[in-house]
């Protein structure tokens, strides 16, 4: 069985964001085995797993990103929609746009220590489309 | 319900390449609701999600790619294969080499600007076998 | 159809480790045509595939993540769990912690130099629990 719902999250900030209460909500009762996919619907943005603890982890996560992309490369050509759009869409890339979680006893089968994040690479991405697919 | 086929990509030049239009080709017609998984059987390329819209982007992703793993560096040990193939397979771990894609209303449910891309990260390749697996 | 198992891989050094053999033992008999589902439930480890041939690779895959993300960033904040932590959190972050591989034939399809690894991003990351979702 399969059951698609698609979600329109708030415009966050640049930088990492647990959204798991979000997700949760918006999925309702769960089958009692399966699996969720998290899709979502841009190139300048991603959906990660990450500690759900400690802020300063997602605080660290934007700037180490930063680190390893940083703005205004030399030999970008991609840059008319902004310095930061570009090392965006390589962002994407490294944290990757989809994510498949178990689904066990008829809750997201997740570790402890993790969240489901929203990595938001733009500094102003606006409202961001995800589908959410159960199958079961 | 699942099925499975199996392409077989022509050689591409080192780089990013959109494949979105061979992968619909190969799958033919598509479930009303389900999921689409891509896996590329190799460990010196992978599979994306970025930009369809400006061919520039595929470009800085190459170039941004050199520049988080760059070849030569000292510390490397596994050059027999060349200098390029290395630093493709961290490329590999970076991207992923398998990807899931909800499907909706008998297509895939990609993003306006989303296209699917080949990660070619070897200078000569070769021919790229990836498997679709549909399941609905 | 969906079987759901867990396992709880021993402690690893920290690296690249290949665990293939592990995986399809705890998997035992496989459907005909499917997919399986690895989540690894932590955030400073991850699941990846890679070279299995040369034990060289999955070294220098070791050494070139940690040139990526190098430990003691002077902007880092998190570092009360130690130095390895929060580029352990980053480097998760990267290879990902959920991999969708397709089983064809009764059994993983994975390319002939395709591994499935652990990658152990701490120093003494200690048992790694694992949950395999196979659907047929």
């Amino acid at each position: 069985m399969i059951k698609q719902t698609e979600i329109l999250l708030p415009e966050y900030p640049r930088g990492f964001h647990l959204i798991t209460r979000q997700i949760v909500t918006a999925l309702g009762a769960l089958p009692e085995t399966g699996m969720l996919n998290l899709f979502i619907h841009h190139t300048s943005a991603g959906i990660s797993i990450n500690e759900n603890a400690d802020p300063s982890v997602m605080e660290d996560l934007e700037t180490t990103f930063n680190h390893i992309v940083p703005e205004r490369l030399p030999f970008l050509t991609h840059t008319l929609e902004g310095f930061d759009d570009m090392p965006a869409h390589v962002k994407a890339a490294l944290t990757g746009v989809s994510l498949t979680i178990p689904i066990s006893g008829g809750r997201l089968k997740l570790g402890t220590w993790q969240g489901i994040c929203l990595a938001e690479f733009r500094n102003h991405g606006g409202q961001r489309r995800l589908t959410l697919t159960v199958y079961s």
